[in-house]
């Protein structure tokens, strides 16, 4: 199908990628200008975050591109199976669990356990996400000038040539940027029906899940199990670590980390920590899973499992083709220009593995836009900011306060509560999103910490579990890391929209006029 | 009552102020240290946000201040009546609306518009707001180490002397903080029983409103507007001008403002604009509101009649002491230092007039303090981040797209939904806080618009209706007017944290390599 000058809609192009899903319309949807021939600046093996926006700069920057794109969209893993349904099933999670919590309270009544469904969020997901993926098909072509071929395999044939729909398409480089899907753990009744990952609970879901596991300790088992937890279904979470601390140890601070976790016990998730899921059990159908656990073996029964192990690079369409190297987790090795080992071939997006963010996605395509059309482009994520989902939005960037001890001399922090005040002592901090909290269970409006080093009077390191923060905290983070940095002077020095989510500017201005800085 | 170093608890603190309210406690509750005597290097009068921020700041730079408030707690009408008040019904009001919108959907139920009660939450709050106080007064005690008196009348005699609770202060300096009250606006009726301004309809109220007309077209009308019609009950607001006008042409970007009233509207509330309400209608208590329209005169039941019509300086306890110069709207003028026309007499807070919003009051009270203490400080505050809520959080920063056309040659807006898109057409932006209207209802989403100079690719605009970018807005705002400025090209070399509220990173990178920018 070639929808060249076709001038689509979004709604157009949602019939178009409906039909794609339905098996109505299959081969490629092409959106290339014939008369510019077939051989490109640079081809985006895959158009997810970083294909896409990898072409969008290369374009801006007067190249011309080609994304060639399995799925009828373009926009990848993020719209259709993960990021997207993951943000619609927490902040599902955040109204039920008030829901919950209020129940009897003001206008909300008696909680039924029964009224709210796992299936019908997924249902009601996989039936409208074509409105997203349209907007981004309408917008690559109307908006961004890209050209691509999306409903189609590619395969690489070589470092400047590959073949999708029957056609061969040359390049002068290529970035492979096919993504990344859920990793098996590896253990006996994986493959057991029940057993589910992010994606097949998106394409697959067919039942309504009653008793659920979840094994994993990281964002994706924290999240989905808050949200299983929040729709009324007992949860088990069974993680071989700590919570939370997979990511390496000191990435959360301390305080931030035990109001999350505490939080999930205080709404009934199980969390069993260093705890190893042994086997999936069960006849066809899961029935349980077997765990030992410090206190012993376990069969806890669940009628549902979700695998949140791990992720593993998506590499067919090239491997074969090109001797990469890849690093020891297996993902496609790249320099800081996104440059592989091979001449002309760069990576991008989760195949070169974590973190597998949207930021990180994004800005490696771009940097290897940048890099091909001969600019001087680096990227480096190993400070970044960072953020998750239980009911709350729980976000964070730079030190935790023992980190910061650890590298200054003397360090002050703004923590709300304060340190060592439990928290249903005060109904601070009651901000945007956790008023009503305010009024009726203070235990729950949130937690915040600042941490600064009193000598540079540098803010260095943010930790905020609540609402309304998260997209604060990309400007904080941009100001903490940039060379100057970003100090409790300045910080006190401006305009508050009050109630701010986070009090760092209120908090800071009643600090900042000390010589010699204390905390609060 | 002397509780100086009695090192008293929240809950102590709590228990003091219920007690208060009762009339159980009478008389002033004082944390001074006597063994320093009764001069001071400033007595703020008025414990509100400026007094409280001014007196720490005075404190943190070694001097001693006193504050004095004749509430039993520090922290002002925000925490009492004002803006923590305003926070929570907006929140109740967005939570409403959304049950509202998806009833007979998900886990909603039918709504039932006589499940939630405006008396109830007003009832809520007074029987609670008590929390919040114990928290100021516990923190500006124990964390800030300020000296004040609570609960008791100040009276000013002098520009270095002011008696409160039968004893006479001395200072170096006056900080007059004294805050301000809604204005009434002269028509007949306004004083029957059932009218009420944002301040009394937290002391008062004590029925349950059945039928509402608000007067006037400013943020209070907006506001609580749209709390009263959330909650179920038919609202009526009537505006001089256009709604959101009346803080002058150009604040606020028409397309921004569309979105604004044009969802009031669709959730039925009536907006009569171009229409004075010439008499409240009643025989003692209020039975409707007489309107000149534009389409003619019109009586409009109701049972209740809020006032947003302004405010005026409340100025009792200095007025007839002081010889001061006053603004062209009644309230005392100060200059950019906080400083009166007389000697050692500053002002801060809502007393020196609009905007009534915590960061002026909380850094006009810093101000003061520095430059009582000899530091070289001023405040401007022309150029402000602003917002309000109806059922969304509505923020905006710099310049409307208008004005930046006007001033600029070439400007280059970044706009969700697309300019010229029908809201319905796309599901975007869908983000923090609106995924499950994006699912269900996309023109409920939100609307943003970033404004761009495309000579300087500096930002010099941002518009925002949704949820949780308010807090953002902050630094937004302090990093477009720092002196260089926040250019599209930073802006797209951010890590954003995914789905972010505003779009902003992102879509600055799809643009930031291009040479002539373009809009999108």
């Amino acid at each position: 199908m070639d929808v060249h000058s076709a001038g689509l809609s979004i709604a157009d192009w949602r019939t178009i990628i409906d039909d794609a899903y339905r098996g109505t319309l299959q081969g490629p949807v092409s959106n290339l200008d014939p008369s510019l021939g077939t051989h490109f600046d640079a081809i985006f093996v895959g158009g997810g975050s970083a294909g896409r926006f990898g072409a969008a700069v290369l374009r801006s920057l007067g190249g011309r591109p080609l994304v060639l794109e399995r799925w009828p969209f373009l926009g990848g893993s993020c719209p259709h199976q993960a990021c997207v349904p993951h943000h619609l099933f927490s902040e599902a999670a955040r109204e039920l669990d008030q829901a919950q919590a209020l129940q009897g309270r003001l206008w909300y009544p008696q909680f039924d356990p029964g009224a709210a469904s796992i299936l019908e969020l997924v249902e009601l997901f996989r039936a409208q996400r074509s409105g997203p993926h349209a907007h981004m098909n309408w917008q690559s072509a109307e908006q961004l000038g890209i050209e691509f071929v999306v409903n189609t395999e590619a395969e690489v044939l070589d470092t400047r040539t590959v073949r999708a729909g029957g056609h061969t398409y040359t390049a002068d480089a290529l970035v492979l940027a096919t993504g990344s899907r859920a990793a098996l753990p590896g253990i006996e009744g994986e493959t057991l029906s029940g057993v589910f990952d992010y994606a097949t609970l998106i394409e697959d879901l067919d039942y309504e899940p009653r008793r659920i596991v979840v094994i994993g300790g990281s964002k994706v088992a924290v999240e989905y199990g808050s949200f299983f937890r929040a729709v009324g279904r007992p949860t088990t979470i069974v993680s071989r670590s700590d919570l939370l601390t997979s990511a390496g140890p000191g990435r959360m601070d301390p305080d931030l980390r035990r109001f999350v976790v505490d939080g999930m016990r205080l709404r009934d998730v199980e969390v069993l920590e260093h705890s190893t899921a042994t086997r999936i059990v069960g006849d066809r159908r899961v029935e349980g899973v077997e765990v030992l656990t410090p206190d012993g073996p376990r069969v806890i029964e669940a009628d549902f499992v979700l695998l949140g192990t791990g992720e593993e690079p998506i590499t067919e369409s090239f491997a074969s083709a090109l001797p990469l190297v890849y690093d020891e987790r297996g993902f496609v090795a790249v320099d800081a220009r996104m440059r592989t080992n091979l001449d002309g071939v760069y990576a991008a997006g989760d195949v070169i593995g974590p973190p597998m963010e949207m930021f990180k996605s994004r800005r490696s395509g771009t940097t290897a836009a940048r890099t091909i059309m001969g600019l001087d482009a680096e990227f480096h994520y190993d400070d970044i900011p960072d953020f998750l989902h239980t009911t709350y939005e729980v976000t964070w960037a730079g030190l935790t306060e023992d980190q910061a001890r650890a590298r200054y001399g003397d360090v002050m922090t703004i923590q709300v509560p304060p340190a060592g005040m439990a928290l249903g002592d005060t109904s601070l901090p009651m901000a945007e999103g956790s008023m009503l909290y305010g009024f009726t269970l203070p235990e729950r409006t949130g937690f915040q910490k600042c941490v600064i080093d009193a000598a540079s009077r540098r803010v260095v390191g943010i930790h905020h579990a609540g609402y309304g923060a998260k997209t604060a905290f990309q400007y904080l983070h941009h100001m903490m890391t940039r060379p100057e940095g970003l100090t409790i002077d300045q910080l006190g020095d401006m305009n508050e929209l009050y109630i701010s989510s986070e009090y760092f500017i209120g908090y800071a201005r009643l600090r900042a006029s000390q010589a010699e800085l204390t905390g609060m």
